[in-house]
């Protein structure tokens, strides 16, 4: 086992998926819920499970809660709990405190008390809009606000074209880092690399020339 | 408004993000739940809201489901309705359905009614546990199952140094895309590109090896 130590509170689907990734990857986790079943359940995916309600603060500390490195709370449709949850760990003094909003009062109040706040939901709506609104846009890393990189889709007309014909650095301000065709990755292409039909492209440049390549047939 | 029509079904904090993110980038969207209060807040970030049960393919049918571009279904907890709603929207000749997953066997039942699948919880938990287990990843993307472009900040040891001292290519087997300094962005940064305490490294290469970079003091 990894040293660090994690605990998530509240097994939902986030949580669940938290603990399961993070099992994968080596760690022990302890998983708590006040839900019997749900704690049964959980034996399978996380190295411990304990079933209590987490706004009682004596059943917190009694497990010796404050020795973890980082308490996830995602407990997220009793948001009574969560806040309270959040404080009692902010008070028993547990480093980091990551918990689950479910809208923006509620994320804020958390963010008073002191926590990382992540609001999965609704980070995962707005990469789903943007990706209907173009169909091309497979991902994206925002590096600042005015430039991303994003994974697309290379529009068909560059098709049997060089980058250097299509003109993507000199014409539309570009650069194209890498080519995925199928599973192999070309990084960093020269001007002359030629690109197929269903190749995907790695693009970083401003959001506003990104926009218009995504734009383009 | 533009001219893609989007229906989302089932207003939890999901199906609501996204309708405020498509109406925030001026798109028409019908909001469609089969419980009152929650249509009847929808009104104020949806162009249009309905109140229906979308297991009723007649009711479907009558306000012209079949015409809009893409329906997204995120009704989550109940999965019966999620599947079966996703099956006559399929059979009413919707084009594009996508459907929000509550597990992996859920997800397979809508994959084979022909949905994109979709599991933001899931994603997300992935997202936070790798981060959680290292303090230094700021975002990514999977290229394949075994190629990842990292966001990162750079191991304090790299600081004063050039990418090629590093060895960043031969030694470390990774690509170093970008270097994020504050706001300014260098893109395709060359061999002897110096490194700064405090940068951010955009990096491509096998996951191993990103990983390996990460772990690195
Ligand atoms: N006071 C509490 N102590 C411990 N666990 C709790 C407490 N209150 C709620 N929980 C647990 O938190 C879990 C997740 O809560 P909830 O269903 O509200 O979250 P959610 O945001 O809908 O989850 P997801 O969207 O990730 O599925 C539930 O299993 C519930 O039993
Ligand atoms: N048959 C149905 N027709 C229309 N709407 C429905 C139907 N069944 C459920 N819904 C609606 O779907 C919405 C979201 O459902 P649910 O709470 O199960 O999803 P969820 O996955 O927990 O959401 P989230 O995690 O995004 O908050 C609810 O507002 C509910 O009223
Ligand atoms: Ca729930
Ligand atoms: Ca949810
Ligand atoms: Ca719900
Ligand atoms: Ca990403």
């Amino acid at each position: 086992m990894k040293d660090k130590q994690f605990a998530v509170i509240g097994l939902g689907r986030f949580g669940t998926s938290l603990i399961s990734e993070l099992s994968r990857m080596g760690y022990d986790v302890l998983a708590i819920d006040n839900d019997e079943n749900t704690v049964n359940a959980a034996i399978e995916i996380a190295a411990h499970a304990v079933q209590m309600d987490a706004t009682d603060e004596q059943a917190l500390k009694s497990i010796g809660i404050r020795n973890f490195d980082v308490v996830v709370v995602s407990i997220g449709e009793h948001i009574q709990a969560s806040i309270m949850t959040t404080l009692i760990l902010n008070e028993l003094g547990v480093k980091k405190v990551v918990a689950k909003a479910q809208n923006t009062m509620h994320g804020k109040v958390l963010e008073r008390i002191g926590a990382r706040v992540i609001y999965p939901e609704r980070d995962m709506a707005v990469k789903l809009a943007r990706s209907m609104v173009s169909n091309n846009i497979l991902d994206q890393i925002e590096l600042s606000p005015d430039y991303s990189i994003m994974e697309m889709m290379a529009p068909n007309s560059f098709a049997g074209k060089s980058l250097v014909d299509i003109g993507v650095r000199n014409k539309l301000g570009v650069t194209v880092l890498a080519v995925r065709r199928g599973g192999d990755i070309i990084v960093a292409p020269t001007a002359a690399q030629l690109i197929n039909e269903g190749d995907v492209l790695v693009a970083l440049g401003k959001n506003e020339k990104l926009q218009r390549l995504i734009e383009l047939e």
